[in-house]
């Protein structure tokens, strides 16, 4: 799918100080244990700078500490930020080699007469959109989308194909959807009455800002009297789940399978690891970061790393070392004991 | 999308004994914190009752005993239950709110000639209902379902967006299935051979009683040889795995992002919080509830809360106690050594 | 939908040895515990031999330890894996019981003119087949499929309702990938600036080899720079995330909603457990086998069993235990100082 392209072509379009021949030519972009002669790769993590000798790059993006060291095996970019350049140059490829078709309405799509759709929305194939929907300029609905009565989408947001956008919810602008995501589910009330379960109607909706991205297959239940709320830049990996009611803030991300339970909030900035569970009616802080697969059961009010797993290992020692947490308790009131002994 | 009423209304409706202006105003159902003075609350949980003299809401559903601390600020609706009555609110508002067009097929949906739907089915865009699929009167299919052969739903049950119904599966009556639930796909069996895994073919189908609701993307396995089957008034969350022969009893709710593998039973009236995990095989009694990420790994015979989580702490106290725990055992062994020597 | 055969037909088509009635009749294959007159049934693991003697099956599938024990009670087929031999008869049976109409293009599907699809390719209802897409001969493409541009899929591969297929995305042959699976999503890849993030582009794809099996709603993103690679005979069951570039290796098998990190590489022939969890960027050795809901946090360099869960207990055993988890290593210094009292 590549097309050649020189490095001062590189440099025109996203900067950075050039050292080495403008005119080298660029198929394609890597890793630098997988480059050719053809290939552009970036060096962000000092971890790897031995793969600075070793790589057949064209070229390396670097940072000025490593300007030296790059330029002495070849071509290189030196720019303050090498990740932040590569992000940019992974965007300006794409648009490059991702031919876009100009935007249409797919004939196949079900469109409501009361929908309005702005100026070069596309439409895929089969997807659906039911009344009082409204849709801006340039956005993108994909193959098999559901978009139901009285949602709204942002200018130039991108739905992917097989994606649910509840009725009367929103998506910001510039939101990337992918597929398989269902916004605005009921979320999960129940009154329980004589043995059985009465349903709460979920009366809220879910309303999601800008720049927002949602993985693959990921839910994001609608409120049950107030909103589900994602705010601007909150970025959502795949199959995590977001109860009713939570509210997550400015440019949070949470990695792929984590739940986050009913009516919790969680900060701006916030990072959370993969597989991670945060049960509800809790608030976290701003700027917390919670490791991979660590439940967090109570609210936290401080910045910082929170962590909370049995260290695996191989199973008989891990069946060993389990068999005795069973009876910690016990042991300390054993070392108690003792205690007393020795200091009588 | 609110449309006014009075509280003369509500309590013709639903009951309860009115404390004040029966013409009150109400426009909205919502929490304490956020209410005015056209919004109808309910106080069930005694934690929140400081909220009740700060609120502005119109009027306040609460249990007798804070019927006098309730009308001093204002209307109140006394019952017996007043979560229970807040369930029921939200039925009534929800019908009354949420206008329903008269059934119809949806004229670009695929219906195979065998089908047969019984009066006031209602059929989304573009939904699939194949061979000999029977369809009970006023059940709901949504947009894009896939209703394969032979599948059965019953009476009044909805099926949201992007459903998978599989062949010879069956949904009991007023079932609620949220959007890209998958139901009847194969469970996950091989034998072993030869380094590779040759196929068990998946015989069984899955049986769904009544009143069930399924969580969005959550799926359900056929059964190998036997059904899986959940009984009568189970309620599950989002992305939940139910595994091949899995039974779960009546009346049980399963929180999001649960597992339950294979051929495990579940009893009636559990609890299951988020993101547990139960192994296969395994049988759990009535009445049995299960803390948010707990593995449960042996079978449970007795009622009662059952918890298995490291608690989570900041990262290096976390990382202190994570590192002694994996030299338990030769603590226990440091700490029995001490004792005997204590005691010569 | 079972029709009847005779075990005769059964070994002539399967093999093994039969002791006991030829002409015996089978309607149905079953459990031990749930067989009638009519069952064949299987036991392969010795476990459950006590059931050989109470069970009412028309005939039991053995290994020859077992031969006169399961002879003296009736008709039985002797083979020296008695659980490969069910699988193959379950094989057997389904492709009987489950008539498969001729292979056809469904007239609502949606196929680009320059899709490419070779012999006796079926297309269900309301798929969505794109441009440049390759579909190899006898692929069944389930209903309200997603093929999106440039995706390849192999001979016999078959694809249930609801499928995603990423853009330049491949599946090799004899695939089955089942309902609501996303394949090509963007992996989750973002640079930090300024408080925000960039996003990554996704440049690679997903390439799956032959014999895959993928559960329902499970999602594996496209590579960054390189491809996601699962290799031929991987068995993935439901809801597992499996993130940009990780790779994992021949006949491995993952059990659901397990989540493996960014650019992990999961050896050949290892078995994971339901809800583990991997981390990014390591190595797994060939052979390793993961129990359920293990974080797995380093690379694992030697094949075997390995585990870390907080082993579960009644909630009040838990509390107690955990609470002097959290200060374990504290214990530990207190036995330490007491073993220095002692030793001096």
């Amino acid at each position: 799918m590549a097309t050649a392209v020189t490095l001062a072509e590189v440099i025109a379009a996203l900067g950075g100080d050039l050292h080495g021949e403008a005119n080298t030519r660029i198929e394609r972009i890597g890793t630098l244990l997988g480059a050719d002669a053809l290939t552009l790769c970036f060096l962000a993590n000092p971890r790897y700078q031995a793969q600075l000798t070793s790589t057949a790059a064209a070229c390396v993006i670097v940072a000025p500490a490593l300007a030296d060291a790059a330029a002495a095996r070849g071509a290189a970019i030196v720019t303050p930020d090498p990740y932040l350049y590569f992000a940019r140059l992974t965007q300006w490829w794409a648009r490059r080699v991702r031919s876009r078709a100009a935007p249409r309405i797919h004939p196949s799509a079900v469109i409501d007469a009361s929908a309005r759709l702005d100026a070069d929305v596309d439409v895929g194939a089969l997807a659906v959109i039911e009344a009082d929907v409204r849709v801006g300029a340039g956005a993108i609905i994909g193959a098999h989308c559901v978009i139901e009565r009285g949602a709204v989408i942002g200018a130039g947001t991108r739905l992917a194909a097989h994606v649910t956008l509840g009725f009367d919810c929103s998506l910001g602008e510039r939101c990337i959807v992918h597929a398989g995501v269902v916004i605005g589910a009921d979320g999960f009330g129940f009154a329980p009455h004589a043995g059985r379960w009465e349903k709460i109607e979920q009366l809220g909706a879910v309303r999601i800002g800008n720049d927002v991205e949602i993985g693959a297959n990921t839910c994001i239940d609608r409120g049950a009297l107030d909103d589900t709320v994602l705010a601007d830049g909150v970025k959502l990996d795949n199959l995590i789940q977001i109860a009713h009611n939570v509210r997550i803030g400015e440019h949070s991300a949470i990695a792929g399978c984590t739940a986050i339970a009913g009516s919790t909030t969680i900060g701006a900035h916030c990072t959370i690891a993969g597989a991670a569970n945060i049960v509800g009616h809790l608030t976290i802080a701003d700027h917390v970061h919670v490791s991979a697969a660590t439940l967090i059961s109570r609210s936290i009010h401080k910045p910082g790393l929170y962590s909370g797993v049995f260290p695996f290992d191989d199973n008989a020692s891990w069946e060993k070392n389990a068999a005795t947490l069973r009876n910690l308790y016990s042991l300390r009131q054993r070392v108690l004991a003792l205690e007393k002994k020795n200091s009588s």
